[in-house]
């Protein structure tokens, strides 16, 4: 990853690298387990320092990749605790994980969240399934991993069965903020209502691929029109600057719709955001004031 | 289409999608024939909530897939006299035809004319044949289908073998506006003035996917550069609301030039449509006010 | 070349279409050997007319397709002087050359420099050679090629391996205008400034097609995210009516990484662009001589 | 499905086409699951005669496309209920169905076996999951609904975790026959001695795309270099001619791996013919009641 | 074309490429009008000599591309027209025509005919349309052009709405060898025996890409399953040495199908032997006059 | 690599895998330089044991990845004295290097060699350069690092420049298989000879991927119809066993110009064998008799 180095464990880390290889629970188009690899093999490209921004992360940050989680492919609660269990121990040891495929199951203590998706994820159950890739911010919120007031979700759109689908966002606090909003905008002034809305308290990033227009990522399972654009996306990843960051995660990569090397692009949003997401755990924030 | 019910003809409907697989009169990259089955397959993701709009068609409208009309795909103006068969049929049982692949051939009376495309497609002749994919509106002209003061033309640009190539538009009394005065720009004030100039008389509306960049929509047979965005595309439907829309269609869909599942996206231009085109034919326009 | 003549020399032309059919000093995917083929192949949709400009340079320039030049694929210094010849033969016949496929190499006096491209291309020395793809620039300054206070770099961004990454350019004297000055704006205003810094001196357009943001133009060999969209590039290349143009190119097309023959389509027809408007239509053509 | 009609249920039929559109249980690449639509959409092009075999089922056959059965995409315990549960019924319509994308998860009584595939499928559990893609065969041993003595599994090849990967099919008298006894060789003497084997008993077929060497069939999870040609495909359907076919199943067909239409169509003429030859024309008839 | 000289006619020629881009009556897939430029594209790899058989075609004939004939896109009538006139010209003069894309409208004389297709293209008429491209050998023997007891197809598969497809051949006296008789066995005693039914008479020789397998030859519009591989129809070619060929043609090739450039140079490679090596190297020149 | 340990050095190892990512000396299409990233990506698929041989050549040797050595993009002959040192130091160490990307340009001593390939690679200079990748095997025959007498080359195919292509090797004493000598042929007939020919003495084996047909292996830079199948491929390299193989290298896998991820899957499957199979050197020849 991004060239940096590989070890087995979190271990002495400020922030690891982490793959989650696994599309099981997708309702439309399946490959994600492909993601991890793919974003990996492309940020080969990305180099030390960021031209436009000064960002050099891993001057002051001990960062690696450690690697992919286990899982099992054939059982979706199987595999949910697999990663809960690799990840409680992440934690413990102190380090930060920027994981690589799926959204988080586990997470330490009520946090913000800074969410960027075409959809919600926020369904209850489907086909009487409560755990699928249309759920997880449900289940967060019922197991109360969230601080609702400090939820935003940026780019969402696409068709519904649901008359109203934003609803239950809504009565949890939630802030949706549809794509119609962000259209031909700078998202700069977005981003400064988020970081007050955030505070110092810790927050989790989670950007789903299909957040982007599929002309700019075409490799994601569930695409929908008139999404975002990187030059947004760039500004939200950078409008995070000197958020209390305690992890984040790159979901719905899946490389085989994205038939021409196009995703190099795409993937180098990651780049663009481990450029300098890593960044501000606690105590060494100021590096980036 | 859209998981509606499949019947054999439109009696009863209020509107109907109807396929016309046709590209004999092409003059660049000919494959449309294929564009009307690719559109009911991706049509399969679109739901029957718009979470952003509100819109819910299918609550108050009767609509239906009556599958494709005959062509022959030899003969060019024979291929013309069945389409114009069949629509006459459909539009004797008052229902609203949702076309898929090929522009009207037969309109009753003169209507209003939405039009959204990188070319006029006011040819007059090319090669000596009159019945091409470069005349159709300078032929509905002739034969007194347009209102002629309320046509507008969005999205056009290109090269041209003609050194005022929009001369002819303008004479009729067309609104031309070329792409120039849409990039980076909401097309919601446009969309105003259009409503004003269409007032409550029919509207045709007619949707080349060409009007769209290629970076959005490459699966077309003649793309040029810089085009529209889905953003302002949909922009350019939701503007629509309100109108008097006796049909519609969407063209030159040729599926095979868009070797990514990208077109998905492109696809669901349509999708946002027809969430909202079959709409508001006469009698029933308070349901969208 | 757009259904230009094809002809052996610049003899008694006012501009020639030149092709350098090389790419050995690629640093990470090559492939740009085939840009000139493909640049002729798309060039074929082009008409003779400008519908939005009203530019028609052929009326009153005569201009040719003069092939390609020879290169010697396994040596770079010697293909740098087998193009030095070349060139050195055009120029002294009085012709502009037009240029398909690699930064210049042979200039004459000091000129002026509107370079859009997402590198600087300004690099020192990479693994001990001094000719890359990632150094012409520099070494067109160290040779006095460049009049430096008329240089402006247009589109810059990407991660570097240098925490500075831009201060040759700044010491030099050069404007660099970072990506993130173009977003979601029109660049009209900039090339108001450019046109003012130009005057009326000798002017090289130099445009490495990897200045698009890789959803237009994914033929290139070094994509980066979050670039110039096609309409920015229209008005960068219209905004340079009326300078002196002494000769320009098109570079870093790399077909086989654009899958969709459309998207190369989109670039190219570009790229025509590039060759045909800055060209002055009628009363301004002794600006050329 | 061939243009056949379409119909609710399998009531009056002789066969009928289902699809099981499901890739849950896949370790490398998933996807099968949009398999039963494309082969549906490719076989558009089969006609109603075989030039070359004088097979024309449809003449004696009362065949249809009954849909797809429902199956849940988050639990493959439940899917298995629920396609178990279908399939009980169309059997007992004394229907023959034909499936699209599973390999028979219900069979009535012990058949034979007809197996084509790269892998003899029957692993015992991955994982600590007992149901997988690389199972079912040991599950059908277990519930004895294979007559071991009758199964010949044709064209196996690759790789494996096992020193001995084909022992437990020896052990239960399955006839293996690997790929290295199919190359460069026509199939009509091995079909002559699988009919013997098979006599007059029921016999299932079960044709996994992956069989075919990849060049051929590129639209699969698990390709495995070096496999059968279509000829020989079509050497070992038309073998089948004359057996007491109680059910046969095309499976692992995952379009997106096939960038080319063209491929997929090839292999889905290839499945047209298995549900089509293997039905005996008029006078054999009697052999499916 | 194999970077022969470009001419403007025919004159003082002893053979000529010519290509006739139209597709215009296509009943499956379009495409085949971009076919003569994706060959000469290809053809550049292809050098003068043949390490295999020797033969150096160019050391004794004068060969030359000359260009296009012009063709009517949007009426089939007036395309025949056309051609046949610009064919009349070319033979007048001497020179054997060596068409890209289109079979023969026009021919002198009865001739013989190797036609290489997985159709035999006698279909009387479809759609009342007695002009399409299923239906060419049907006019040539109604013209009296065929010779027909001199007639063989080779590679004829594929379903059919006739349950007797080749009845109208065999009546005609045409040889028709379906594929199931090539299958896995060189074609080398097949030509034998077509060369002594040619005898020295005068014969043409129709190579319709979709002979070959859609693996090896995925480019084209109605492709079939198990067709000939490039070996066997270099045996075909090879196999036509000695005869007196009076003009020859590839047709069908669709390059958009053809997704990977390397197969389509496949089977553009295997054209230009089409061309060349059917000529007699320098003793046998004689036949041609 | 095949998910066998990565380590920094030779040291210790009976065989190292070994990457050389470097196509400068191309004369056609580039890309090479990520066949070995591509390479291993795919291996992870090959599994411990062959089911059709036995052989599990990792049960008594120790392999290891040792990474790609360094090579110079911009300069051929600085790569060629980078790539020469590290391999001094491999073959110093004892270890067998089996290479990812290029022909060997140090041997120890002179050794026989079987070389699959569509070219002989024996061509004297290109344009004045001696190195470039249609020369390796004329230097090394200048090098005295062949054995002429055993050496033998397999699915020579394609034109040439040269009236006599073969006539340099011929001269050396090489045995020329040219590829119509295997055509539809089982080719264990000519490996027993192979086998006789080569004796005990030390055997270098260079596999070009451009051997095959190109149906089979499209991601390579200069493609060749009619080329040996992937059954052929392997009966070459299974018939190597029991040689003294002191060395092998697979070539020319340029992956971007296989579209289908799936067929370079197709390729690199073969390579890992080309890597694992050959094997036995010296001392441990036992295990494989």
């Amino acid at each position: 990853m991004m060239r940096l180095p590989v070890q087995a464990s979190a271990e002495g880390l400020d922030a690891a690298f982490v793959g989650v290889p696994l599309d099981t629970g997708t309702s439309n188009r399946p490959g994600a387990r492909f993601g991890p690899r793919q974003i990996r093999a492309e940020s080969s490209m990305v180099r030390r320092y960021n031209g436009s921004t000064g960002a050099a992360p891993f001057d002051s940050l001990r960062v690696a990749d450690i690697g992919d989680v286990n899982v099992n492919l054939y059982s979706l609660p199987d595999s949910c605790r697999l990663i809960r269990e690799s990840y409680r121990e992440i934690v413990a040891s102190g380090c930060v994980p920027l994981t690589l495929g799926k959204e988080p199951v586990s997470l330490h203590g009520p946090v913000g969240l800074v969410h960027v998706d075409a959809h919600t994820d926020t369904g209850d159950a489907a086909l009487g399934e409560r755990i699928y890739h249309g759920s997880p911010f449900r289940r967060c919120v019922e197991e109360r991993l969230l601080d609702c007031g400090r939820v935003v979700q940026i780019g969402i759109r696409g068709s519904s069965y649901d008359p109203d689908p934003h609803k239950y966002c809504r009565e949890q606090g939630f802030r949706v903020v549809p794509v119609e909003e962000c259209w031909m905008k700078s998202l700069e002034p977005l981003m400064r209502e988020v970081r007050a809305q955030m505070g110092d308290k810790p927050v989790y990033i989670s950007f789903d691929i299909d957040g982007l227009d599929p002309a700019y990522a075409p490799g994601t399972g569930t695409p929908e029109i008139a999404g975002l654009t990187p030059a947004q996306a760039l500004e939200i990843i950078r409008g995070c600057k000197g958020l209390n960051i305690v992890g984040c995660d790159l979901v719905e990569v899946a490389p085989m719709y994205d038939v021409s090397g196009c995703r190099s692009k795409t993937m180098n949003v990651e780049e663009e955001r481990t450029g300098r997401e890593p960044e501000p755990p606690a105590e060494r924030r100021e590096i980036f004031d």
